[in-house]
């Protein structure tokens, strides 16, 4: 098929509100790109499986394990009683055990920061995430952070690996363990361990709060920072706000075998779905991330050199980007320029 | 004594490192004032006592329950074996439940943020500071985070006493109960009722990582926040970056019955001790938030309005705020200013 070129399926969960939108804009300007990727949509909304546990539709899942790689747009939280949320839900079906976010200034979009270029890296699977609640008497919750040996030390093996994989100079263990001496602790002795594992790496260890402090004073002494479920959530959210918020940053969810799902983490945008207005660059740059996953790097340099050139000659632009252009003006600007490049 | 002046004793806990330097330039600083404040120094470095538990020496624990009122430098990180975080110690004997930290943009002083006015509200004594760790099996750990019903109360409830005391308008509460849903759905529900009761000021709710990313983007669209322990450790710190950091930031931790110790939260920095170099700012900040707490505005006001003054004229700062006059002629300029204001 398609003139000879070997085509590697991906499973694409265009999701709700402007996800459809925005899909199409991916898709648009990956074809641009000769971009050997073939698309399998798929619906992921969680159904009621035997014995009433939600669960992924059996088709998606399907899809998922055949084809391992997935892109997925933004799901709308669910309003029904006891539905999980999707993202929780995703996660666990494919054990995804690290969430990456690249957090990158990008040129020409203006923030209070520049040359942000740092890598969130979150434990995915555990921590405070473990959902086991206890009401001890009345007026008393217990809420319990489960961390593990193994979870930490695959995170901690992962964000060296990362580091080394993507010409990445240090890694630092965000953590508490000044409190939570024995879970935080265990997370850090297990970073440590990678750390002598993988000497070329530079390893610095860090307090939560003092790298909240250090980040908005200065982003640019960050590089790789690993850490667990919690302070992973605050702190991606964190420093995508110093580039210009979840409109623009990628998001990939890591799981074993290559198996990974690229997302774009903002919302739905329902206010102004369906209308042509939606900014692709977040679904977009995790597309990115996707092709560089799949060893595609030439593909991603020119997809991505594209979006950023377009953002930073500020002509074509949708409407929070700063422009008045439509999401279609903005993805056929792309198109263009990934033609031109040939 | 005193000319007739009626004075009030505050036990002054100096520290260590730069603590001394800084609480003598405050001291001078309250005389030139005439506060009418008289102070008790105590040295609060944990003893062990009957049953090898750690405690505060008992004159200064004797002081503070006599005074109600403290004033602290920075302590250093104690490296006897099982020696507790004197701060934890403190909150803890002193059942110090709030810890209060406004964050207001300081003119002069240049960071990538303007019109900072906000105030972070920390739950002082429990959740994730319960220090109840257990080892499972082997390589499996849990920490458990405690929230009652009693202690959100109170911090719902002193948030609100405070935002209208302090003719603030606004309230946010700070939480994850979408993931920890039975105890920061426990500390949510608090804060709801105490909304209900204080319809005067105005109530929304917010999660952690939402919170963190629109704080970078605009803190001015915060006003009053109110979280759980962890949280507000992390965020405090985070709102301390965005005005300038520690060596500007004030904090007070207050327990019931007018108790309460006010204090400086960066380091002792022991490169520069001794040697007349350090920033008084922080814990003379505290001390003005002090004398709020005690009712004195006015000397508050005076202190505070000499302090920002000597940084809007930018002739004598200390080197860290950008200039390149010693602690003691930072502190003389402010007392000139107060003086000037008779
Ligand atoms: C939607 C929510 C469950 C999720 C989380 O808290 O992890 C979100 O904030 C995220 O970062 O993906
Ligand atoms: C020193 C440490 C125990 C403390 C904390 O984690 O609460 C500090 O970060 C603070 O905010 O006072």
């Amino acid at each position: 098929c398609c003139g000879g070129v070997w085509m590697q399926t991906v499973t694409l969960i265009p999701g709700d509100g402007i996800g459809p939108e925005i899909s199409t804009a991916v898709m648009r300007i990956f074809e641009a790109a000769k971009a050997p990727i073939q698309w399998e949509e798929r619906n992921v909304t969680a159904i009621k499986g035997p014995g009433g546990k939600w669960m992924i539709p059996p088709d998606a899942k399907e899809s998922m394990d055949r084809n391992k790689i997935g892109l997925k747009g933004p799901l709308k939280t669910p309003i029904a009683a006891g539905h999980p949320s999707m993202n929780l839900l995703l996660r666990k079906t494919f054990d995804l055990y690290a969430n990456v976010r690249p957090c990158v200034s990008i040129e020409g979009y203006q923030t209070p920061y520049t040359d942000v270029n740092l890598v969130t890296i979150r434990e995915n699977t555990e921590g405070e995430y473990s959902g086991i609640e206890h009401l001890i008497v009345d007026g008393v919750v217990q809420s319990i952070k489960l961390i593990t040996e193994q979870a930490s030390q695959r995170i901690a093996e992962y964000a060296f690996e990362y580091a080394k994989n993507n010409q990445r100079a240090s890694v630092t263990a965000v953590h508490k363990a000044n409190i939570m001496r024995m879970s935080d602790g265990l997370f850090l002795r297990k970073c440590r361990e990678a750390a002598e594992k993988h000497k070329d790496v530079k390893f610095t260890e860090m307090y939560l709060d003092t790298v909240c402090l250090n980040m908005v004073q200065d982003p640019t002494q960050f590089d790789v920072l690993v850490m667990p479920n919690l302070y992973g959530d605050i702190l991606s959210d964190l420093c995508a706000g110093l580039i210009g918020g979840l409109g623009v940053t990628p998001s990939g969810n890591i799981g074993a075998n290559g198996v990974a799902i690229f997302e774009s983490v903002h919302g739905t945008a329902p206010d102004i779905a369906g209308k042509d207005m939606a900014n692709p660059t977040a679904l977009l740059l995790s597309a990115v991330m996707m092709l560089r996953h799949m060893g595609l790097r030439d593909h991603a340099k020119k997809v991505e050199t594209a979006c950023f050139d377009t953002i930073r000659d500020k002509k074509v632009l949708t409407k929070d980007l700063g422009g008045n252009s439509k999401c279609s003006e903005f993805t056929e600007a792309i198109c263009q320029r990934v033609r031109d490049m040939d």
